[in-house]
C-alpha cells in the first residue's frame, strides 16, 4: 500500500458534523490502491462497550487519489474513530499513524458536536437552474426611463455606452424564462453607479432608476415569486465607486476624514491619479476596496444587504470577489443576513480552490469556473473523458460532499467569452448546456448562450439579448432539457458517477433515494452504440436511434434512461 | 516520485499569512523522495512581468512525510503560485496537478491578505516558562481564611477535602518561583465553587474567599508583575455547577425558564438525579454543559470574562475543555478579550489535533500532551530517538510554524499521573523536566514535579507541595535549566531540528538569528561519547566530562554546546 498517500485530518472537509449527532469523514487513499476501508467509532468517553464500524465508500477520483467517505452517529455527539484498510497489508490508520495494533487513545477525536458547526444549507436552492442577467442587456420593458444616448440594440457594445434594458423588461420575459425550467433570477448589480456594469456602486441605499428605481425592482421580485421562482442579487462589497461619498470625504479631507480607516490608503493626499490607494485587484483606481476588516465597514455595508433583504424579500446573493474581501466580513454577513432570512441563499464569485470560504460560515455556494475550463476543454477535443472526470472530482474533493449539488456550474458569464465564440460548431454548444442541465450543481445559464449568442471577451460579450436572432433548435433542446430537470428531483439532488462506456461518450448516473437515471451525451464525430438492456428511455435530444439491441447516439444527441 | 503522497491546499496551514504582505506556503511530500522544490510566485494580476522563485526549506519529517516551507512576498497581497520538484522527475504541481508545461491559470491562488488573516501571536509569550498551580495545595499563607475541616499538609487527598492554600501563599513564594525562571503563573480555577477544584462554577463574578478573595487575587496578580511574571487565569466556559443560579431556574421553572436555552437539556421535568441533560464530556450531572452556541451565553460568559480581564489585569486565560465549547464563542470571546488587552494570552485545553482551533481566530496555543507522550515513551524506553522525534514532528505539522514556539508543552498536570511515579527513577525525571525546559515551545511545570513529587491519577496527583521533602538534587538542575532558558532567548524562540548522533542521545539544535545551541542528553545506562571540535561548552547538567576530543556524558547528563 502507498502509506505516504493516506490522508485524514479531523477537521474541515476530512471531518465534518452534517447532523446534530452524525459526523462525516473522509480519507484519501492512491487510487485503486485500497481493496476496503471501515472506520470504527464510538463516543469519546465510552471504554467498555465495543466499537461501531461502518463500511466507507469511495466517492471520488482526480486520477491520483481516491476519496472514501462515511457518516457515523454517536448520540453523545462526541467521537473516536479510526480507520482499518485492507489492501496488500491490513493496517489501522490512526491519529498516530499505521498501527497493527493500536488503543484508544490512538483515536482521532471529534469532541463535540455544537449547533454552530452543522453545516446549513438554503435547501430550495439544491440544484436549480440559475438565470444570469445584465438588465440592461436583456429587455427593455420600459422605454421612458432610458438613459440619455442609449445605442441601438442590435449594435456591438463598447465598455460604456447602455441599451435601454430595464426591470420592466425583465418582468415581461418572465414566460420565457419559465418555459426554460429557471428556478433562480440571477440580476448583475442594481446599485447607483456611474457605469453601465454598475460593479462600482455610488450608492449602496439607491436603486438605478434607469432600470426602473426600487419600485419596480420590488414588483419583480414580487413577479418572480408569483411564478414560484426566486431571485438574487449581485452584491458588491469588495469594492465601491471612486465617486462613492465616503471616498470622496478621503480625497477632499485626507487623514482628517473620519473614513480613513475605511479605505485601504497608502500615503496622503489620496488621489485618483496617484492611484495611492488599493483597489479592485489592485488596479482599478476608479474602483477603491473597501477595507473590509474594518468594523465600522463591515457594519455599513452589511446593514445595506440586510435593508435590501428585508424590503426587497429577495432570496440571495450572489457576491462579487468574494474572496478579496474579509473573512470576518463575510461571517458577520452571514449571521446578520440569516437572521433576516434563515435561508438566504449566500454565492461566491471565486474562480478557484474556495475551501476558506466554504466551511459553513461564510458561502454557501461558490463559482465553479473550473466546470467550464473541463467541459470546454473536453468539447474542443483537449480531454478524454476520463481526465474530464478526474478534474470534475479534483474539485468535488475540496468541498464537503453535501455541497456539491450547489456548486454553481457554468458554461458562459459576463466575464468569459460566449461558447458560441469558444465553440466552433452548434452542436458542441447545444451538448455542453445539456451537459449543464443534467450534471450534479447549480446550473448557471448566461442570457443568451441558450439562444446560440456569440461573443469574445468583455465588453464583446454583453451584447444585448438578440430575441429575433434566436438558433430555435438549440433553444427548444435547452427549454425541454430545463424543463425535465425541473421535473425530475433526482437531477437536481441526486449524486453523480461517471459512466465507462467503451465508445467516447460523456456518460453518467444521476441516483436519489435509491433511483438512477443516466445520461449519454455524443460529442464526437463518430456515432456511439449503447448495448441495450430492459432500461427505459425517458428522454433523448438529437440525433439519436433506439434500437432493439442498441441505442445509437449520434454527433450532438443525448439519452436519459432509467438506472439499472 | 511518488506523486500520491504530494500534497498542498490553498488554505489552513498549507498556505498562511504571516505579514501584511508575506505569505506561508508549505508542500508535504513523501521522505526523502524530493531533492529540490522551489515555489513560484507573482502578483495574481501581473501578466507580464517573469516570476520570482525562492527555495523550499525541509522543516519537518514525521517518518512518513517530509514538509516543505517558504515563505513569499508579493506586495500588492494577492498571490499566484506552483512549484518546481526535481525528484527522479522534473515536474511541476500545480492546482490541476502535476504538469510538465504550465500556464499561469494553472497556479495556485491565494487572493488577497486582509488583516485579520494575518497571524497574531503575544510575543511576550513566546517561549515562556508556565508554572501550574492548584491555589488550595501550593502554600498557605493566611490560616485565617482557612475552610473548616482543612486536612493536614502532608496528609493524601481524597476528591474532596481542602488543604488550605490560598493567594496569600503563593505571593509568598513568588521569590522561589523567580528563582526557577518562571516568566507565568498559571492558576487553577478561583470562582466560586461548591468544590475544592472549583472547575464547577457556582457565580462567575465572585472570587473565592477561602483563598483570599479578589482583593488578594488582585494583590497577587500586582506582585507577579512587579517581578516581571505574568498570570494566567482558568476559564471554565463549557460548563458550570449544578448549583448555579441559572441552572437552579431551569430545575424549579422547566420549559417557562427564561434559561431553558442557555443549557442542552433533553426533556422536562430537568432533574440532577435523571441526569436529562448534556454535561461535562456527557458524564458529570453535576456540571451541567452551556449551550456555548447561544449568544446570550456568549455574551454572559465572554462578559465575566472581560471583566476580569481588566479588573485583575491578568495576562491570559487558559481555557478548559475548549473542543467541547462552540467556535463561535471562541471567535466572539478572542474578539472581546482582545479589544481589551490586544497581546492577551489564550491556551486551549486540547489534548489532541487542535487545527480548527488554531486557524488564527481562537486558541493562540493549546496543550501540547502528545510532547508528554513521546518524552514518557522515550523516557521508558519505548521509542527509539527517531521514532521520537517523528511523534513531535507528526503535532508541528498540524500548526503553522509560528505557532510551534507557543506550543505548551508539559510533562504533568492535575489531569495524569505525576512523572515521579510513572518514571522508574529520578534521573529520567530529571531528564524528562530538562527537555522540556530546553524544548522548543512554552514548557509547563506542574508544581511539585520540580522536587521530584509523586501522585497516581486523580486526585493523587493533587497532594499538596510537599516543602520539606524536596530531591534538592532535581529541584537545583532544574532551576539552573530554568535560569538559563530565561538568559537564552534562543531557547525561547528559536527554531528545532533534531541532530543525528552515533550514540543513544536525545539532541536537538536551537536556532535563532543565526545563533545554534545544541542540546545533548543521555536517557540510557551506557556513556554516549561524542566527538569534539571547537564548539563552546554553555551549559552541563549531572554526569559529564569534558576532555580533549569527547564531550562523555553518562546517564542523567546534559550538555548544551555552541552550534557550529
Amino acid at each position: 500500500m502507498n502509506r505516504e498517500a493516506i490522508y485524514h485530518c479531523s477537521s474541515f472537509s476530512y471531518a465534518y458534523p452534517v447532523e446534530k449527532d452524525v459526523l462525516c469523514v473522509r480519507l484519501m487513499a492512491q487510487q485503486d490502491d485500497i481493496k476496503e476501508v471501515k472506520v470504527h467509532f464510538r463516543n469519546l468517553y465510552e471504554h467498555e462497550r465495543p466499537m461501531e464500524t461502518v463500511p466507507m465508500e469511495r466517492i471520488l477520483n482526480d486520477g491520483l487519489h481516491d476519496i472514501y467517505e462515511a457518516r457515523i452517529q454517536v448520540k453523545e455527539k462526541r467521537f473516536k474513530y479510526m480507520f482499518e484498510i485492507h489492501s496488500d497489508e491490513h493496517i489501522f490508520y490512526t491519529s498516530d499513524g499505521f498501527l497493527q495494533e493500536w488503543t484508544e487513545n490512538n483515536c482521532f477525536f471529534y469532541p463535540y458536536i455544537n449547533p454552530d458547526e452543522i453545516l446549513e444549507m438554503p435547501d430550495w436552492a439544491e440544484g436549480k437552474l440559475i438565470y444570469q442577467i445584465l438588465v440592461d442587456r436583456f429587455w427593455n420593458g420600459d422605454p421612458g426611463n432610458n438613459p440619455k444616448g442609449c445605442r441601438a440594440w442590435e449594435e456591438l457594445p463598447d465598455g460604456e455606452t447602455y441599451y435601454g434594458g430595464d426591470f420592466e423588461g425583465v418582468i415581461q420575459k418572465l414566460p420565457y424564462l419559465e418555459k426554460l425550467g429557471v428556478d433562480i433570477l440571477y440580476i448583475n448589480p442594481v446599485f447607483s453607479s456611474p457605469t453601465y456594469h454598475k460593479y462600482d456602486i455610488r450608492d449602496y441605499y439607491r436603486i438605478e432608476d434607469i432600470f426602473g428605481g426600487k419600485e419596480v425592482l420590488k414588483k419583480l421580485v414580487d413577479c418572480v415569486h408569483a411564478r414560484g421562482m426566486r431571485l438574487v442579487l449581485d452584491g458588491v462589497f469588495n469594492h465601491c465607486s471612486v465617486h462613492h461619498p465616503f471616498f470622496q470625504d478621503v480625497l477632499k479631507n485626507g487623514p482628517k476624514s473620519e473614513y480613513r480607516e475605511w479605505f485601504c490608503l497608502y500615503s496622503y493626499p489620496v488621489e485618483e491619479v496617484k492611484a495611492n490607494y488599493d483597489s479592485f485587484g489592485g488596479l482599478v483606481p476608479s474602483m477603491p476596496r473597501w477595507n473590509t476588516a474594518n468594523y465600522q465597514v463591515i457594519e455599513y455595508l452589511t446593514e445595506s444587504a440586510a435593508y435590501w433583504t428585508e424590503y426587497l424579500n429577495v432570496d440571495g446573493w450572489r457576491l462579487d470577489v468574494a474572496d478579496e474581501v474579509a473573512h470576518i466580513f463575510w461571517k458577520e454577513f452571514r449571521r446578520r443576513l440569516k437572521g433576516i432570512r434563515p435561508d438566504i441563499l449566500l454565492l461566491g464569485e471565486i474562480w478557484n480552490h474556495a475551501s476558506q470560504w466554504m466551511c459553513g460560515d461564510e458561502m454557501h455556494t461558490v463559482t465553479n469556473y473550473k466546470f467550464r475550463n473541463a467541459i470546454l476543454e473536453y468539447a474542443q477535443g483537449y480531454l478524454s473523458e476520463k481526465k474530464f472526470w478526474q478534474k470534475i472530482d479534483n474539485v468535488r474533493m475540496l468541498y464537503k460532499t453535501p455541497m456539491h449539488t450547489y456548486l454553481v456550474n457554468l458554461a458562459g458569464s459576463h466575464d468569459v467569452a460566449r461558447l458560441g465564440t469558444v465553440l466552433k460548431d452548434s452542436e458542441s454548444v447545444k451538448l455542453v448546456l445539456l451537459t449543464l442541465l443534467t450534471f450534479q450543481g447549480m446550473p448557471l445559464l448566461y442570457y443568451g448562450d441558450e439562444i446560440g449568442m456569440e461573443g469574445g471577451e468583455d465588453p464583446d460579450n454583453r451584447r444585448a439579448m438578440q430575441w429575433s436572432h434566436a438558433d430555435e433548435c438549440l433553444l427548444a433542446a435547452v427549454a425541454k432539457t430545463g424543463r425535465f430537470r425541473k421535473e425530475h428531483e433526482i437531477l437536481q439532488k441526486g449524486n453523480l458517477s461517471p459512466i465507462e462506456t467503451e465508445e467516447h461518450l460523456l456518460a453518467f448516473s444521476r441516483s436519489y433515494k435509491g433511483e438512477k437515471l443516466n445520461v449519454y451525451l455524443n460529442f464526437h464525430e463518430e456515432q456511439a452504440l449503447l448495448p441495450k438492456k430492459k432500461e427505459a428511455i425517458l428522454f433523448w435530444e438529437g440525433e439519436v436511434d433506439i434500437e432493439e439491441d442498441y441505442l445509437r447516439i449520434k454527433k450532438g444527441g443525448m439519452i436519459i434512461t432509467s438506472g439499472e
